[in-house]
């Protein structure tokens, strides 16, 4: 069978891509474990670098807003899609049109083209706990949470969100959703997203770097390790679509804790090595939208189907170390 | 100011438009009461006779997808739209494409229209309580349910909600959702909407024909008179924007009853009148969208705001009689 990953050079499609090398196979439309013969990674910048050295993988460069390149891609019956592309949250409030171009139109593409196909193929689809906030949410956000996003990101997951479930009940494919808490560490550099910090207060200090926090440090968000997210896409393809019944979105587990907690796991799994200083330097345009974001979680849906989160921060810091360092 | 109501030509939109033309004014984008000089009724068909016999009204037919033609309308900046145009819940469970043409690429040509004003322009959409629905949805729904629909008209109905919230939150205009229950009694003609036998079980009783009931009595359903709705959408339009906080919709009131009561209702109003007779010959397609519909509904929203419903069925059935019969 043939795997597309849009957003297939970002952090987490890259580690997706190679952990689907290694796995080999994945449940096809017959509803067998089929052989992998070809992934593809889609992504609006494609830097040779990011081919990983397989006889497998290709690179595809594109908009996904552009329906003939998508829809060219789109071209077996044995297929599964991981659409993980997307305008990020800072960068959707920045620049709307973008937002609504890449995270709802590209959704579009990527629904209609799977449509299109004989057989009823799977999706898997990264969403994100910003389809939370506002005056309706609860203390404690779960699976049954009324969405009111507070930011166009937000509105645009739980837009397709919708979109998925209504397209999966009418049989035009097999939608699965996973809400993604906030995704650490992530190497390399700072990107647009509001939740950019939450890698940055690791990795910078790792680095030697200093470290700006735009928030304080009792900023509050549920987290989640790069190798739990990509364990967790990868198990939620695997269910059966009776487990998830009529609502195909899932919060994805997560560790619930505040910056102070994150800066005394650092400390605590670093021990000997030299960090970098961090400084406190409030942002109000980061803190606002931070400010939006959910205060407690609860997976249940998660917990039930067996997606998994790791056992502490300090795990997660020790997987970074072991991965990057 | 000039006001635009899409789907003008429909049952609806024809009672408001009257009653628009009565009342004279509306709270335009300045916030003060403005007086209405044009009141524009967009439909895909707009026979002469649906035009209100005033200087002030005009009929245009087209389809709400087509944007140069839609963008034609939004063509002053002291104006406010009532968005009713919709493919109804059976017919979107019949014509996917066609739900997702008219309600979600129309409900965008709407959105972006009055975006492009240098005000900021009021909006009232008719959403609907088939946002509601699935193995998530509470025994009572109230305004803070999650929306899992379970028909296409839903999901659109969902995302418009969405989007209208996001697009205000960025002060792109004013919008406001009303969240229709079943509206009585409709005269006319069935139409296809899968609770087109709300209003049929009262209208050919009482025009001395025959009606065949697609459910059992026992089906139970929310619903609401449609001088309460037109009202509603009014008084929605009227309200302060801080009075809704961010989250812009509001299930109108209703009254929960079941068919039985209904024709309990119609009998005791009728009196002496002689009544058509009453079948039931259960239709699976049409059964198996009311069984997604909520068995239960709070509207503390709509309370607080003081929007209105009538005190009991009786009541609806009086006000159709005196209006059509």
């Amino acid at each position: 069978m043939k795997v597309v990953i849009t957003g297939g050079c970002g952090f987490i499609g890259q580690r997706l891509a190679q952990r689907l090398l290694e796995k080999g196979s994945l449940v096809g439309p017959s509803g067998r474990q089929e052989e992998i013969d070809k992934l593809t990674l889609f992504d609006t910048v494609a830097p040779p670098d990011k081919l990983p050295k397989d006889p497998r993988a290709e690179l595809v460069t594109g908009d996904i807003a552009n329906w003939p390149l998508f829809e060219s891609l789109i071209d077996r019956d044995d297929i599964s899609v991981f659409h993980l592309a997307s305008v990020v949250s800072g960068g959707g409030e920045k620049d709307f049109d973008a937002a609504m171009r890449i995270n709802l139109n590209g959704g579009l593409n990527v629904f209609q083209g799977l449509r299109q196909r004989e057989s009823v193929p799977r999706l898997v689809f990264a969403s994100s706990i910003a389809v939370f906030g506002g005056a309706a949410m609860p203390e404690t956000v779960g699976d049954l949470a009324k969405q009111t996003p507070q930011t166009t990101y937000g509105m645009t997951k739980a837009v397709c969100e919708l979109m998925i479930n209504d397209y999966s009940r009418k049989g035009f494919f097999d939608g699965r959703s996973a809400r993604l808490p906030t995704v650490v560490i992530r190497p390399g550099k700072p990107n647009a997203a509001a939740s950019s910090f939450a890698s940055g207060v690791f990795r910078e200090p790792l680095n030697g770097e200093p470290c700006v926090l735009p928030v304080e440090t009792s900023q509050v968000m549920p987290l989640l390790g790069y190798r739990s997210v990509v364990e967790g896409f990868i198990r939620l393809h695997e269910v059966e679509a009776e487990a998830l019944g009529d609502d195909r979105a899932v919060s994805l587990p997560s560790l619930v804790v505040d910056v102070a907690e994150m800066i005394a796991a650092l400390r605590r799994v670093a021990g000997e090595r030299p960090l970098g200083e961090i400084t406190v330097a409030p942002d109000p345009f980061i803190q606002a939208i931070c400010a939006t974001w959910p205060r407690d979680s609860r997976e249940e849906r998660a917990d039930a189907l067996g997606l998994p989160k790791e056992g502490s921060v300090d795990e997660i810091v020790e997987a970074y170390i072991e991965d990057y360092l």
